[in-house]
């Protein structure tokens, strides 16, 4: 009885070796088919230089959904349609201005409106400033908040390897800084750039009043780096400054909007569904190149890899061009309701939504095993210099998706960068490298071509 | 006798996690230390925007020994030192001009001499195009080549993760060419600038004659790639066009130059010397930020991290900031020539010219066995996000170091935006991000404190 098992041994072992380097040799041309023959970087091109700035339910935003629907319909896939939905329809007004007066001298100030804040009244406000550098540390002056601007002024912490984190620790004054502040009386809040860098850029931003009643609404705005070092260090020595800050920001009624998608139905298990997307929206200040038109056409290229070497997913496969993440997360939520009530059974999601820089990795959503699986995949990702496999938040427009046994993930691009550019007026197209974005939307190709091919196997840990 | 083994080995065992977790809390100072306390950025924005492009014997050359000197001094050396020799000195003169004539067309060329070229004639050089795709092709060209330019134009191949290998395989052409098209007549030559891109900068870089007279040298110049695609185009249709082409660089005498050494003395090995350090130099068309403004700072940083985290070498470290890597090396065989006058031991050599990109990781150049015991190291650099441990080439700087059992390394950061800027006048401060700069200080700082630490271990093997 012994032979027969031996050779099946080595008949399973050969076939692993060449399943292995089939497979190798599939994400060798995955890589150069992105790096010598994409599309991703002239999408990007005309998506920032040609439509531009994209915030929900602008006509950039239309214009956005109808060019890459016919850019979609380029790329052989079998359906490609629009999710129409209700999204928020917030609006900039006149460019804001803010400065403050230490004894006569007049300071300028860069700012920008947070998104979904009110308008100061038309004549602007005036007002002194507390400066905090926490929520937490609102209650302690009590009373005096009441008629003052609040400060927030907690900058993000450098010593972070992956600056995430750093934005996690802060961001809470900006979301929030407004509806805490208001509850104890303040006319404003201005909160300091989510940024890195010391510079000249105020980084826009949503915020959220919560459950406020409207009468209670302040104005909040985002301040530069460089600005909010020169308040501090004023009010130092000046505390009774006055600051002054006028935007005429509004929120309009909501409007119709889409979500774009793209199918190529699975060959085998037509039932099961990949989706790899980003958000076709962005923040008005600039062409979000990064956030997240890098996401948007990395997306697309993967179409375009799978064509151009005749790739066919097993499984289905969706790219999805989501709205509105930026202020609402209305596509996400959009698209999973359909899913529901279509009964579809999603079984991994990949979304890019960290900016168009050097791919590292992948932040993955899954139990344990599942996870354990992915990560015997590394092997054949290093050559790619691709190491970074780590668990954790996937992305905000398939975190809605809940359907049975789904993993979803993250692509991890190098983090360094990110914030110089994020929600301020230089996230633009130069700011994106070709062969960098490029790797990205190589490294998901890959990654879809895996899950595509083991899903089976993974699904059974 | 069970009892007592097992006693010993579990007081082995604490002290290898014990060992283990202080190095990975020095490591973690050592990042902190970088990303919260450097310098390197300041002496960066000195270097390129107070001093700027530093080509060998030209007066910022000599400023920047200066400066770097004097920075040196303050970060608590033992000893800080020059080390004079002669270098070459090449001035490009008067900008270049080039055009060619379609018809009666005339289309400009952004174009720059190669360094060690020589001038054209004064009213410049007007010639026929000979376009080839490699040094071997002109052998078929025969006789035809006489009295036309030979214009190398094989790009970049984009396909490699590893921009360095492209480079590598493409540089022949700048740096033979000349010598190889003149033995065959040509008047002249032009080479597509070594850059992934297509843009409107030409790249400058080295070339040599090589053995070839005088009498017989040819001026050779560099031409933007977007400019290469266009002559080669032009060149289908109309294959007698006119290059017009002007400069007028010259090779001056040798002028005196320096190494800047910063010496401190291993507290207990303080004849085994490690080596950290980049090239002072710079090519003059740009700041030089990434070529090599960053190694040089970085390993500034390095003396300037142990200072501040308190750490003091067991074995003595020299940061090196030699001079004429560009152009003839000489700061690299000076450093050498003492080495071993001195009868000096260098166990370790680690040297940046890569740019100030985020660290991937590290070029070893070693044995099997001491490249495997370094390999042990990457579980503590993999939380900075430091994965790839690779056999290669360390440094041009460090290469003639010839220490018996010395250890070489370079740094490899990410290198897709390296020829982007290299050798081109975009090479500028704002092209180096501040934490990527500081990220790889730090990777340099962990990799030699390490080495401090275990070089006997590694050595052993």
């Amino acid at each position: 009885m012994k032979k027969p098992v031996i050779s099946l041994l080595l008949v399973l072992n050969s076939f692993l070796l060449f399943a292995q380097t089939k497979e190798e040799l599939t994400i060798k041309e995955i890589y150069k088919s992105s790096l010598t023959n994409s599309k991703c970087y002239a999408w990007l091109d005309y998506l920032s230089n040609s439509i531009g700035a994209r915030l929900s339910g602008s006509d950039n935003a239309e214009k956005a959904v109808q060019y890459t629907k016919s850019q979609l319909e380029t790329l052989g896939f079998d359906r490609v349609y629009l999710q129409e939905m209700m999204v928020p329809k917030w609006v900039r007004g006149e460019k804001e201005i803010a400065y403050f007066l230490d004894n006569k001298t007049k300071v300028n100030i860069p700012v920008c409106a947070l998104g979904g804040s009110i308008a100061t009244p038309k004549s602007g406000l005036t007002a002194e400033v507390i400066e905090v550098k926490s929520i937490n540390e609102l209650e302690a002056w009590g009373d005096k908040i009441k008629g003052k601007i609040v400060f927030y002024n907690r900058p993000m912490e450098p010593e972070f390897i992956e600056t995430f984190k750093a934005y996690g620790n802060c961001v809470d004054q900006r979301y929030a800084g407004a509806k805490e502040a208001a509850k104890l009386g303040a006319v404003g809040t201005i909160v300091r750039s989510m940024n890195l860098r010391l510079d000249d850029f105020p980084h826009t931003g949503n915020q959220s009043y919560g459950d406020l009643p409207k009468s209670q609404y302040i104005p909040t705005a985002a301040i530069s780096t460089n600005a909010a070092e020169l308040l501090s260090k004023t009010l130092k020595t000046n505390p009774k400054l006055k600051f002054y800050l006028k935007q005429s920001c509004q929120q309009m009624d909501d409007v119709v909007s889409y979500n774009v998608v793209g199918e190529i139905k699975g060959s085998v298990h037509p039932e099961k569904i990949m989706v790899v997307g980003g958000h076709l929206d962005s923040w008005d200040l600039a062409d979000g190149s990064h956030d997240d038109g890098a996401g948007v056409v990395q997306s697309m290229e993967v179409a375009n890899i799978f064509k151009n070497i005749g790739y066919k997913p097993k499984n289905t496969l969706r790219v999805v061009l989501f709205m509105n993440e930026e202020n609402g997360g209305r596509g996400g939520d959009k698209y999973e309701e359909l899913a529901q009530a279509n009964k579809e059974n999603h079984i991994f999601a990949l979304e890019s939504d960290s900016g168009g820089f050097s791919p590292r990795g992948f932040s993955i959503e899954s139990n344990d095993a599942v996870f354990n699986k992915i990560v015997t995949w590394k092997s054949v990702f290093e050559p790619y210099l691709i190491h970074s496999f780590v668990k954790g938040h996937s992305g905000s427009d398939i975190a809605p998706l809940t359907s049975k046994s789904i993993i979803k993930a993250g692509l991890k691009p190098d983090s360094q960068r990110y914030f110089d550019y994020h929600h301020a007026a230089n996230d633009t197209f130069d700011a994106v490298n070709k062969r960098e974005l490029e790797l990205g939307a190589a490294t998901m190709a890959a990654m879809l071509y895996l899950m595509d091919q083991h899903y089976a196997v993974v699904e059974a840990k």
